[in-house]
């Protein structure tokens, strides 16, 4: 099923259905008025959005609409908590290289998280604000998964039964402002601004045999300014999603509609690329001395989607560009 | 003015007005379902309930309550954004003196700040749930502010305007996760589990005079085990709300009912005793070079609460006790 949320009047916008084909929507909001509403009567309210989902697939829904990305919210406009993790060593490895910074001794054992900002996400289609270039506007892009309720202790086994939705996420960072942030020891703050999501949030079997071992196992495609920049494997996680929910809900309970991060998606395979510009910039410096790549412009677009085997969109896209305010 | 929230059937709960001699209360649903709401549309909804207000402390609302503290949610039972900074100098050199981390180069010029939980936050009148007592729970009290939405990139002048109400928190810490979640670079996670804040949430007006360049100058008392433990005055901070705000809002917006926290509240002076177990330990640490006061074990308790000049309690209290679970 794929789930979606048009904008409204309400800043939790409203629930659509969204065709396998991303053809067609249907509105959702006579069945609960919006995801995150859904979300927290999961077990009472899915069973009716499946059935819409169904008929939407088998066209026998009447008053069915035209899918228009530029209509839709972030899947998800805002929610409780966003625990995002740094699933990919890999990336770990390198951006620490980057800033002269150890790796943890924790690496492979502990994930690194943090709790972002989501009290309101950009909508998909958006410009992306930024005051300052000197603070290096860069791209992140990931996989998230949006959970029910979760209880305090979860085992990682037991909480990828709690996965609800699969988003991706573009986690905006600010490469300028991180080395300050870090070196005060409180972590990120003012260096992870608005994020935004996909325009469709699936269940995870809509992945078939791609979603295993709470992994996505596909290619997370990221463009920038129009040109393929990273298509590396979302598959790639050291930690799975059941680990990383684990780890957020070790001392609290999760509100249902909580979403939990992949972090940067990072394959250690040279040829698939990057998923954000620190990376790139880090290869450079290590293979020539020199840094080439450049941060975000003004105008500069980044677009971030993700397909099935047989080539089909499965979220939707990411689709913003940079705006000086 | 005084609100605060009933438990109710929605997670958000159900508005009300509170005398201002706590001892009754007027349903204020009628005006709007809950405080987040009237958060979002402040201007609005306002002036109706400052007239239910005046109605109810001229005795003048026929369908009055008695004020109950334990049917009370936190004045705000949960919220977007929960950012906690750390304006308190002294605690800051204190707990990295304890910790043997060297303070950041931008103590004085930079707040410390961190992005914590607040998808739903303790009743006031609760239990303290702990699974793991190796984990050093400890209680830090603190004032916190709910602003209205806030634009990014307020000055810290303008966002004192952007203050809507004023609370007391309970950011319960687990001083024994602190360390190694520090040591891996992103800040806290686990370490910071839900926080409670008073039933009852005031405008800066009810302060009076104590409300003075953003700054609440009070005595906050803290007492465990039924014993003054504190009452550290959250005047001094270095940095002041509209500050601490500008800084939460550098590189984004603030939805309206986001809540700011001042850290823990700490004074130079010795003779007003700790807002926090691990401060008084450090205190004993360089004293007498051995630390005797242990972390909170199961059965204790914590009342955090502030009187005004005339003895009054301003905004009832937070009244835990720590349970094993």
């Amino acid at each position: 099923m794929k789930l979606g949320t048009l904008k409204s009047n309400s800043k939790d916008g409203e629930l659509v259905v969204i065709s396998r084909d991303l053809k067609w929507i249907a509105r959702a909001s006579h069945i609960t008025p919006n995801l995150l509403a859904a979300l927290e009567s999961w077990n009472k309210i899915s069973p009716e959005l499946y059935a819409l989902s169904d008929a939407l697939n088998k066209d026998l829904v009447k008053d069915k609409l035209p899918y228009d990305e530029t209509k839709f919210h972030s899947a998800l406009p805002r929610t409780w908590l966003f625990a995002d993790g740094s699933a990919f060593i890999h990336h770990i490895r390198l951006v620490r290289k980057a800033r002269k910074a150890e790796v943890p001794e924790t690496l492979l054992t502990v994930p690194l998280m943090y709790q972002a900002e989501s009290g309101s996400f950009h909508d998909p289609i958006s410009d992306l604000p930024q005051i300052d270039f000197s603070h290096g506007t860069d791209f992140e892009a990931e996989v998230g998964v949006i959970v029910d309720h979760v209880e305090m202790g979860i085992s990682a086994e037991e909480a990828i039964n709690k996965i609800r939705l699969v988003v991706l996420i573009n986690d905006i960072s600010l490469r300028g402002l991180i080395p300050q942030e870090l070196a005060q020891g409180f972590g990120f703050f003012q260096s992870k601004p608005v994020k935004a999501l996909t325009p469709v949030a699936l269940t995870p079997d809509e992945l078939g045999p791609a979603w295993k071992e709470g992994r996505v196992h596909l290619p997370l495609e990221v463009n920038w300014n129009g040109k393929l920049f990273g298509q590396a494997n979302a598959g790639q996680m050291h930690f799975h999603f059941g680990q990383l929910i684990a780890h957020a809900a070790r001392t609290r309970n999760l509100a249902a509609g909580s979403l939990i991060g992949s972090g940067t998606v990072s394959n250690e395979n040279p040829n698939v690329g990057s998923s954000c510009i620190v990376e790139k910039r880090t290869i450079e410096q290590i293979e020539t001395g020199k840094v080439e790549t450049e941060y975000m412009k003004p105008g500069d677009t980044i677009e971030i989607s993700m397909k099935n085997g047989a080539g089909e969109s499965l979220f939707g896209r990411i689709f913003q560009k940079v705006k000086q305010v």
